[in-house]
């Protein structure tokens, strides 16, 4: 950030009066630019035993399989994101089922919210950001070949409850080593 | 938003190619600047039977009570903002029990995560952004002086709750009437 979005003038970091932290405020027209974490939700969309994947059209992790998840918008609630990602990437109907986990990446300022889902009918394909959707039994899940660790985590948490039969919501957190992997 | 936060030109809303929906983009440097909901985190400090409400020091809602609870910061778990938040609001050190609550307040961008959590000792006190903090029974509980509806939500859930012994995470939606009450 260089540039104030209010006025256009030159931003500068310092700590606000009242403040603790530094931020990016204006010196001429004293807007102070918060900058927070943005949230991520996304699904595990189940068809019986199977659940969904989709193969990444776009970088990072081209070609890489992950969960539909995505950034939450302005005015939609954390379920109306979700399934909006469902159908963008998977051109896939949902049924949100609830919430099951939180990760937080503070490294790189995200945090995580998946839900349980279940897919409304078998009509999904591709959306424009995966090459390939398609349904896994646990055993085909392919381990080496997911795109981010988040999305990892939510799997092995996903078949380690389903193995037992209970699916509490839980918080975890994902240390990525930036520049290394993405997340 | 009026200019470029990155090279100090004009932005324009427009929809950038491969999105469905307006964005603030940089007709000079093509930086596109998303704008996404916030996460305020927060705690119900328990003590015993009691719980801790601080009485707001600042607007909106100046003199009103409410959980200590605020914006997420870049860098920070879920868990850090509330107790960090708790620490700020009312000096007081909690431990995390549980994750409780999400609110969708989606009219004006926000989600809040609110936890369970037990006030470590009674040495708190009133901090910058409040007027005074007190334990409150549930009878004592000041119903029409609560400066937040996500906060009254909050508390009704909790006492309801509490009355069955059961805790579980849910979430659910604050609609706000803006410009009439904050949220």
């Amino acid at each position: 950030m260089n540039y104030c979005s209010n006025c256009g003038n030159r931003v500068a970091l310092s700590v606000p009066p009242g403040d603790d932290r530094p931020r990016f405020s204006c010196e001429s027209c004293g807007t102070i630019h918060y900058q927070n974490p943005k949230v991520v939700v996304g699904c595990i969309p189940e068809m019986g035993d199977k659940i969904l994947l989709c193969r990444r059209a776009i970088e990072p992790c081209y070609g890489k399989w992950t969960l539909p998840a995505g950034y939450l918008e302005n005015g939609e609630t954390v379920a109306e994101g979700a399934e909006r990602e469902a159908v963008e990437e998977a051109c896939a109907r949902i049924e949100i089922l609830s919430p099951y986990a939180l990760f937080n990446i503070s490294a790189i300022n995200q945090i995580y919210l998946m839900f349980r889902a279940r897919l409304k009918d078998s009509s999904f394909k591709p959306g424009t950001e995966s090459i390939e959707v398609k349904l896994f039994d646990e055993q085909e899940i392919p381990w080496d070949q997911i795109a981010f660790k988040v999305v990892k985590a939510t799997l092995k948490k996903f078949f380690r409850d389903r193995a037992r039969g209970l699916f509490p919501f839980e918080i975890g957190d994902i240390n990525v080593r930036l520049n290394l992997e993405k997340n």
